[in-house]
């Protein structure tokens, strides 16, 4: 159900069919178009009314000073906030002296339709002016896959109901005028005017700004260009001052004619190159833009589309809501991250400002997976980026007195910029987090490159990081004091159930790859006793466990914790961390988001089925979900307990967390985590695709050579696959050591096709199947078993 | 060993005899005058040179708002700061038109005395111009113990080797500059022009400034009144200006001739009354200054004092170092609290703007015992500030979710100011120490009317908070979570001993206070079951005990923490809390301040005498002392467990504190706690004083009636009186059951008088003495046990 009417539920498009200014941020983000380089919200092409304005570069920022009333030792000093950079989307128009402002006059007809397999934003509007002239705009927009400093804009209008006098602005536009921050601590702090003029530049059709960010000293060039096509007397003019540069083009039309704009817009930054570097750069990708032409970079992105959907696409049948849903996740996922180019990938892409632009675990946990199995060459990019900031955690581990390498909590450039360090600091899962991504990227693409160099690298320096953060009690165990996971209504615990699992795996996969890049241990200083340290640390990690009721602790004495009072607490008292102090909420057993449920998920191993179904009954009804990366986390537990019908109420909510604006924060941008979680909740929770961890007790080189796999390399993943009554199809493909899988799951069979790649057993249920290029192999789906649902607290069940 | 050269070490006075400039700050906060209402720091007459010129009044504050990166619901949005209000100290001398500048010139003699008895700061300098001409200048300065409004100076000048052109400046001097803050996060935030002029007046000798505070609207006034004794040819003139006002006296000296200037000051502040009402208020006060008249203010204060010295003195025979510390500091804790009248006495009383002028737990932990004896009106002032405050207490309850009352952890006017929660808000400890002053001066003074009002309400709602943080857990046990004890080393724990064991004692003490007065429960809403839950709650409230190591926890898990790395901790990188992260801190075996030493000491029944062997040799191998509070606490319990050497290094270490500026912050103002831990240490330490405690099995109502005591009230306090060898002497005055005793101890005898009330039996070593009017008792001193000295931390042991 995408509940707002003016949206249509389509496979392949996000069709607006009315234009209701209340929601108009929230659909700035969803119309967001980005190629991981570069971003524009869908403002719409005359700049206003608008949400928020917002074009971004991936990694400009402004720099602010972190304000403590009373500070500590290692609080990060400086925080980084993504900048709204030059904008080259502006068009505006006037009509008869009137401008084209949908707040006045009378908007007769109006449609925005993203494709998500053009990747083009195209736009219908009839308005009539307030003196009765009528005009019919069309618009498509891009920002492009192929060239990723590139975007591109075709625009015309026409005159329906007599002759008009048009002035059609082709602008760029520098430090825009942004709508004040609110009070929600999650907003991103207002930045206002963070760019000072360098240059500016006007001449025919061609426009330019150069700017340098004002406190982050990061130059910054846009460069436009123009085809002009209108009835004779048509004329332009181009203009510069250092904030705004302008091309006006002035006709007078007959009904039945039309002036048609094609607008190329490039863009570059640079915080080490000169002025006459980064000017050159745009004006070459501009260059580049008019070669190609619109009709080339729209056939271009096209295909670039058509490859990543021909191993990406999910296939659901029985919800056309969710179906869209998760294409609509994919498209997003993917413009995110496709030309990130060794660049993070924030939690909310590059379609707004929330959270700073900061990137978070969230990428490493969530996004990634998606991308490993649909776009791997953007994982490999944003692992790249982690590898590059080595140096910073290196050194931010040196400060806090660790060995190893401490990545930060939340940052655009490497550098720590939580100010709140009981969920920031001390929030080390991150860097297990990052490891797992490593390990997954290479388990599945078996990128040898990789592994050997900068993956090695990112395995190593995090489990010295766990080995000198823990600490051996008298009984042998490995405690890990002090922690936060990923829970934030948790903080500074003993023995954090995830970051510990994750930690051991962490030192095992660290111990494996240096096990394997023999020839590399020297650089790195990791000798034998340093590997069997790790391997003996990761087998003695303490694993928390209530005995009386028989569930996993998410922390050392949570079970103990007076449990929240749910009956007594209010709907709009959530989220709780509006209306409730930290301290209160870490004090008790409420969990706001997947935290030993996510531990199961990646960390399956360290449970048993029992154990699995009893820990999630007793976490689900502690659980609120104030956190969006919850629900596509329960899913998967649900689905693996056999609650199908739980399963699928978390993955609508997982798909419909920005459709429908669950959060009421969709304005600030995209959440990509739970984006990427409605593919998690459909092909690791339904499908319920899971790696099989080595046997822990066989040493690496007792296995067969090769990437790290199970033992006997037999099985390296399981399936598990299982629909909820509402679908009758579900179909997808993944990436498993050097092959690619397609799953075609029905409601009574399974077909299992490999599509490339050698011969691979996998389990289905439990059974071995052999899967061969030959020919797929059907098996039956064996029923859910029949158990109580579990309950949430009061009034936090996922709607159905 | 006062190390400092310039100081002498005599009894009854604080003696410098020479000036080092580079220890201004440090003199100025010793030689600094106050009566709790008013204080003036020790800045020489002429206003410069300064370390930090300061003149306060209790509770006049500026408001700030506290900054947070990352806010939080609950968070304080606004501080306060103690200002510098109008300087009335100043004044100024010209010789031949030479500014009398230490700086300048040279300084041929100088002398500053603080007298113990007198209370009176007196100062001779001999100074010669750079042209030459020397001239001797005399002051004598107080600040009225008798007359809370009054300040005075009476001023002196001659000239000694030839004729001289005096002007002498009196002046009133408003926002003055102040020398830039640190970076030390434990300096007081700058406040820069913190006062707004609203009249200013001078004529004939008198002078008048009225300002308000810019952020927190409140009324300072301040007037001063001259009168002029020269030779003939002496003339004077006032002028004033919004901050400043000035009476200029000229005169024309011969060698043997004097200009004499008497300066009576006199404050005023309200946020509620008019201007025309302070001002007359102030006017009225100096009116009565000039009544009384130099020499009646002189008479008046040293007759405050001999009568605080009378039940006060502590004579200490064998070290006279000691002898005088513990004087400077009993005199500097009734110049903090004389005359508060319902006003906090801060941190650092009225001598600096350490900790922003704030009061914390200290007041009622350390300040408040040691005054319950010698000066027991101030504490009911003290305490009657603290209930004044009780509706801010009871809404930040409410805004935390919390029921009765939650006192804030740092304040001035009793909003909380502690921006930082997890060693602020959940500090909870603060509502448990209140409820322990109320008891322990009930119990001394048996003062009825404070008993069954303010004392009862504290009582009441103090309780109300602790069974609304605390739970039950499935074996009946009363858990207290996520709270932070006394040692700021440690944070968010989970039964933090000695917040439990204090809990324990408030829940009893509320129930007790109600159970004694039947007739206020029903305002109180206090019915019988509550009173019966209290009971229950305290009688199961957890006490961490680990039985491996057998010690108690200072919390639940401490003692399974990885234990700091003391060998690797280098002299330099104390204290730790700005070397290294408080993440790293807490989630270690390391040990700020006394913590579950202090439960040993304020809750000596909850544990053996063994046990406390056992704790205090554990804990005080993790104890770094990084906290003025912390030396005195392991004083007492050094000498409880037998080991006198070590107590006395300890009561060495609080004694001189500031004298010797151990931490080297004594530029900021006085260590209140500190100065009275050398009395706790003398008294408590080495005397044993204890108060024994009720049975709890014994409901009040069996027992007889009164006041609360020791079941069948023939023992209601111990002692356990013992020297160090370095001793020879050791008398004091204690107040207990609205008797005063005297103890007197040498080195094999203790002897004891009753001085007033009834007859009394108490415990000598274990012993029942009956005390009488008629004689005092003489009894042997057992020799101490000998066991092993415990150790402490590398480096990190007490000087001898």
């Amino acid at each position: 159900m995408i509940t707002h009417e003016n949206f249509a539920t389509e496979p392949w498009q996000l069709r607006e069919t009315a234009l209701d200014l209340d929601v108009l941020a929230q659909s700035e983000s969803v119309f967001a178009q980005s190629n991981g380089h570069l971003g524009w919200r869908g403002n719409l092409d005359e700049g206003e009314p608008h949400g928020l304005p917002g074009s971004y570069l991936n990694s400009v920022y402004a720099s602010r000073p972190l304000p403590y009333a009373e500070a500590g030792y290692g609080y990060p000093e400086s925080g980084q906030t993504t900048v709204n950079v030059t904008d080259g989307k502006v068009i505006r128009l006037l009509v008869d002296d009137h401008p084209f402002d949908l707040r006045y006059g009378e908007l007769l007809a109006h449609e925005r339709v993203l494709d998500f397999r053009t990747g083009v934003l195209s736009r219908s509007a009839e308005w009539t002016t307030p003196s009765g002239r009528t005009v019919r705009l069309t618009s498509h927009r891009m920002v492009s896959l192929a060239q990723r400093a590139v975007a591109a804009i075709s625009y015309s209008v026409e005159t329906v109901n007599g002759p008009a006098t048009i002035a059609v602005q082709s602008e760029l536009v520098a430090n825009e005028q942004l709508p004040t921050a609110s009070g929600d601590p999650r907003m991103a702090a207002a930045v206002e005017s963070p760019l000072l003029p360098e240059e500016h530049y006007a001449h025919d059709t061609r426009l330019r700004l150069v700017h340098r960010t004002a406190t982050s000293g990061q130059r910054v060039a846009v460069a436009a260009d123009h085809i002009v096509r209108g009835p004779a007397g048509t004329a332009w003019a181009a203009e510069s001052e250092p904030d705004v540069a302008r091309l006006t083009v002035t006709a007078t039309l007959e009904p039945g004619q039309r002036l048609e704009l094609v607008k190329f817009v490039a863009y570059g930054w640079s915080a080490e190159r000169s002025l006459p570097a980064v000017r050159d750069q745009v004006e070459g990708g501009l260059a580049g833009a008019r070669t190609t032409g619109w009709q080339g970079l729209l056939d271009a992105q096209r295909a670039c589309l058509d490859e990543f959907w021909s191993s990406a696409d999910v296939e659901v049948e029985g919800d056309e809501e969710v179906q869209q849903a998760v294409r609509f996740g994919l498209f997003h996922l993917y413009q995110a991250s496709a030309r990130g180019e060794r660049r993070p990938i924030p939690a909310k892409g590059l379609t707004g400002t929330g959270y700073d632009g900061h990137a978070f675990w969230d990428t490493e946990s969530f996004v990634l997976p998606v991308l490993t199995h649909t776009a791997p060459y953007a994982v490999a990019s944003a692992l790249a980026w982690r590898h590059s900031t080595l140096p910073r955690a290196l050194e931010r581990a040196r400060q806090l007195g660790l060995d190893g390498a401490a990545f930060p909590w939340r940052t655009i450039n490497g550098d720590e910029c939580s100010a709140y360090w009981p969920a920031g600091t001390v929030a080390f899962h991150v860097n297990a987090d990052i490891a797992a991504a490593v390990e997954r990227y290479v388990f599945a693409t078996g990128d040898r490159e990789f592994y050997r160099g900068p993956g090695l690298d990112l395995l190593v320096h995090t489990a010295r990081l766990w080995r000198s953060l823990g600490h051996f009690d008298a009984d042998g165990a490995f405690h890990i004091d002090g922690v936060t996971g990923p829970d934030e209504y948790s903080a500074i615990a003993r023995d954090n159930l995830y970051t510990n699992a994750m930690a051991r795996r962490n030192l095992r996969a660290a111990a494996d790859a240096v096990s394997r890049h023999p020839d590399r241990a020297p650089d790195l200083g990791v000798g034998a006793e340093e590997v069997a340290d790790w391997r003996n640390t990761a087998a003695r990690t303490a694993i928390p466990y209530n005995q009386r009721l028989q569930v996993h602790e998410q922390s050392d004495g949570f079970t103990d914790q007076e449990p929240w009072d749910f009956d007594g607490t209010s709907e709009d008292q959530y989220p709780l961390l509006l209306h409730f102090p930290y301290f209160d909420l870490y004090r008790k057993q409420v969990v706001k988001q997947a935290d030993l449920v996510l531990a199961m998920f990646t960390c399956p191993d360290e449970f048993t089925a029992e154990e699995k179904a009893r820990n999630f009954a007793y976490y689900e009804q502690l659980t609120v979900r104030d956190s969006s990366l919850s629900a596509c986390c329960q899913a998967v537990l649900a689905a693996e307990t056999g609650h199908l019908r739980l399963a699928w109420a978390y993955t609508r909510e997982a798909a419909l967390m920005d459709l429908d604006d669950l959060e009421h924060n969709t304005r600030d941008g995209l959440h990509m985590a739970s984006l990427a979680g409605t593919w998690i909740a459909l092909v690791q929770g339904l499908g319920g695709l899971r790696r099989i961890r080595p046997a822990p007790e066989t040493a690496p080189q007792d296995r067969p050579s090769g990437f790290p796999q199970a033992a006997g390399a037999e099985a390296p993943v399981r399936f598990a696959p299982r629909l909820p009554s509402s679908l009758t199809r579900l179909a997808f493909n993944i990436r498993v050591q050097e092959r690619r899988i397609r799953i075609d799951l029905g409601r009574s069979t399974a077909r299992y096709a490999l599509l490339s790649g050698g011969p691979l057993t996998v389990l289905h249920h439990g059974t071995r199947v052999a899967l061969t290029m030959d020919a797929p192999t059907d098996l039956p789906v064996p029923p859910a078993p029949d158990s109580p649902e579990p309950r949430q607290p009061k009034g936090r069940a996922p709607g159905t």
